[in-house]
């Protein structure tokens, strides 16, 4: 749909009448207008380009020319609901349970993970006909009423927590409870569920599920140790309750060794159930529930149908089987393995050359960078991310943070992120941390050459940080700078 | 996504064996396999074309080449989030505004009615402070954990009412509690809300929504007496409430006089959120809510970031603001009143001489067609719908029932729906009817002639009534042959 190119001035000003702000933009301070992308590339109105880090959504790449001609083809020639046979349905189902274990064998599909997950919720209380859920601290499983209720990162700030949801620690090695030096953190982080499911019972409650991303996103680039989900599973099951394993964000072969991330857990493990979304139609919306026939039948016993108008329509499951024969014919499973271990290896040399970065971690292409303010803490260093990712933007390079504190680079590129990229970036990355150093010392000089003002921050201070003249010190603590004596 | 064609046979036992069960097919003993859809027609893997009275979805007729040409074009340049900023979304809101009351300015956008009427939930619960739900009997507002609960149509089956929903009668004239002799329904039904919302506050319960199809779809194509949602949102507001008008299966000008069915209720009447789904994007995966800058403000309010990973992306956009460049290029809105009054007039004639239809209701192309078993009790004709709908199949004519008693054909075509369309749908009806009356008389004579089968359906019966073995009566109630006396 061609509309008049406009400039970014006038389309702000129109989505500030029209929109709500509680749809936040990137860079609100200065927000890009992109009106193409291309393989991991994004282009601003100007023409510029820009290197893509964080769009897991576009899997195979922007605008790849295999999955807009499946989308055009199906496009032209039918689409409508699964209330009639077609072949689409069942042929991505059939592909799609090729990926899974065999158990994972029935399929419904919906048109985004939130959906997914909500269904993964019927489904779990329809099964074990209990109603609470356990799930991981700074969890997100999506935008709905009740998705917002299994999601700490979402409800501290709103409601509060229901008494039917347990929250348990985030197995996380780096920051967490139990760390790198603890001999084996999975069994311990999996006693933390045990004790959080035990402690609910005791009030009386009954779990139907856990739910957790496979390598929790929003919590800050987790990598759960090996070993921990077949745990939880096992004190989930004694539960009477299912394990939900959330692909939405980190599925579709972007660990590189597995098509799924759940699969490092453990080759024997397998979840109840599997939501997959975001990737799954690289940017259509589309998304899947894959369960057990077990699932399955509990909730088929209640007669009540299950329909969705859009979800598993021609289009959607074309665009769903063309993004997998993309994958295949372009091996970008074995790709994000190789790219990913390239650029854990660069980002490894940069944490041993800038002391800001505490941790690499991540597999395939899924990797986060946590940024501190001194080894000895792990405070995680928020506003230096902050300032870190503005100034990659200004360089072209689209980064984000997540994580509690903020504080963790997020890299969860198209897939098709290249060797060259990651040099690309991780020289930028490096420019950019060696010149906050630099300007850091510089700070460190003037500190030590009060200027006079009295509470103010120092103006040569500020200079010396364009972009943050509100901000006194970076690595630093907030504090005026010093009065003479 | 060209797959390898093949048979009916073949897809349906694919679909048995990957999908759920509580998927449910169209004509579950004889379900359709339809390969391409154009306009108002969809046509099977033999290439037998079949008139579509059912789509509301296909709303500017399936397939439209303008709408998959413009998904197409924005396919090739970008598909991504509403993070970066894009004329699409901001000339889509715009064009909506344009259409809708000054008042309901401010747009979010979504993939799904579902999300649509979550997402209402949560931003009437966040204005008003309140927690409760005011529905109507046999409402459906969505597949979500959170819509289930507002839906009598569904919670009926499953865990039944909470505490928080409150259900008022179906303003329904023909069958409910005020009928058409009543002389002022549209109050006496406000009042029964009003007696809802009192007995609920009794409860020390507060009302955060009332939440209502513009016109009741599967409630049974319900066309609420004018002045009822004035009256109904007096009530509402003083007790703290907002209007919801889901418009999801009848915006977007099928209702003809206007483009919002809320219009039906009075000029001046303004909902406070409105929800819209399914027709809006052709079939494509898009929905939105539109609500007044004091809702959006208190929702922005929390701090909460609303984000949805597909909602909004410059396609589903695209293909929106496609959808009303073609309503308004084609001006559907005045064909779908001149077609639906036509058909109207038609079904009218058909009523006066089938006594089998009670009731023809509707506006614009939304139609329903009430069949009772006589004309005293109203009692629905279930079997009779049931079985004329299987008839009409075999003719090539997809129509379906709804309401509480599925005994109400409902039309809700594709907007392009012709006058010659109306016409050999209408002489089938009739054909139909013709050929059942005539089964009937044949069956009464049967049944005044003892065969002598003690309990079984007496094989002449049933030869008469070809498809329906087991059924021994239509039109009559359910008893053996009489024994021979």
């Amino acid at each position: 749909m061609a509309s008049d190119p406009r400039g970014k001035a006038a389309t702000l000003a129109q989505r500030r009448r029209l929109l709500s702000s509680s749809c936040r933009l990137f860079f609100p301070e200065d927000p890009i207008k992109i009106v193409r992308g291309q393989g991991q590339y994004m282009y601003d109105e100007q023409g510029e380009e820009y290197i893509d880090c964080i769009n897991n959504v576009a899997h195979v790449g922007h605008c790849h020319p295999l999955v807009v001609q499946a989308a055009h083809e199906q496009n032209q020639v039918l689409n409508t609901n699964s209330r009639y046979l077609h072949d689409n349905i069942v042929d991505f189902a059939q592909r799609l349970s090729e990926t899974l274990p065999e158990t994972l064998c029935v399929f419904y599909f919906l048109n985004s993970g939130s959906e997914a997950n909500d269904l993964a919720l019927r489904l779990a209380r329809q099964y074990t006909g209990h109603w609470d859920v356990v799930v991981l601290e700074h969890a997100y499983h999506g935008h709905l009423s009740s998705l917002i209720d299994i999601s700490p990162y979402k409800f501290r700030d709103l409601d509060g927590q229901k008494e039917w949801v347990h929250v348990a620690p985030l197995p996380d090695t780096y920051r967490g409870l139990y760390r790198e030096d603890h001999p084996n953190p999975a069994e311990a982080y999996a006693g933390e569920v045990k004790r959080v499911v035990s402690s609910a019972q005791a009030q009386g409650r009954q779990i139907a599920a856990f739910f957790a991303e496979s390598l929790p996103s929003v919590g800050g680039q987790i990598i759960p140790p090996a070993g921990y989900f077949p745990e939880v599973a096992k004190h989930i099951h004694k539960a009477g309750g299912v394990f939900v394993a959330d692909e939405i964000q980190v599925g579709f072969g972007r660990v590189g060794k597995h098509f799924w991330a759940f699969q490092l857990q453990g080759e024997d493990f397998i979840p109840d159930i599997v939501t997959m979304g975001k990737s799954i139609g690289n940017g259509h919306p589309v998304a899947c529930v894959a369960t057990t026939q077990a699932v399955a039948r509990a909730f088929e016993a209640t007669g009540v149908e299950y329909f969705n108008t859009f979800g598993g329509n021609p289009v959607s499951c074309a665009v769903g089987l063309a993004v997998l024969n993309v994958l295949e014919k372009e091996q970008l499973q074995a790709h994000a393995a190789h790219v990913g271990s390239f650029l854990m290896e660069l980002l490894r040399q940069q944490k041993a050359k800038h002391p800001i970065i505490g941790d690499i971690r991540g597999v395939g292409l899924f990797i986060g960078v946590d940024l501190i303010k001194d080894e000895a803490t792990r405070t995680p260093a928020t506003k230096e991310a902050d300032y870190l990712v503005s100034r990659l933007k200004e360089n072209h390079i689209l980064l984000s943070t997540d994580g509690p504190g903020r504080n963790v680079l997020k890299f969860k590129p198209p897939m098709c992120f290249s060797l060259d990229n990651v040099q690309r970036v991780v020289a930028k990355l490096d420019a950019i941390l060696t010149d906050m150093e630099e300007k850091l010392r510089s700070c460190e000089t003037l500190r030590s050459q009060p200027c006079g003002s009295p509470t103010k921050p120092c103006p040569s201070l500020a200079a010396a940080q364009p972009g943050y003249p509100g901000e006194p010190f970076l690595f630093l603590p907030t504090l005026p700078h010093q009065r003479p004596e």
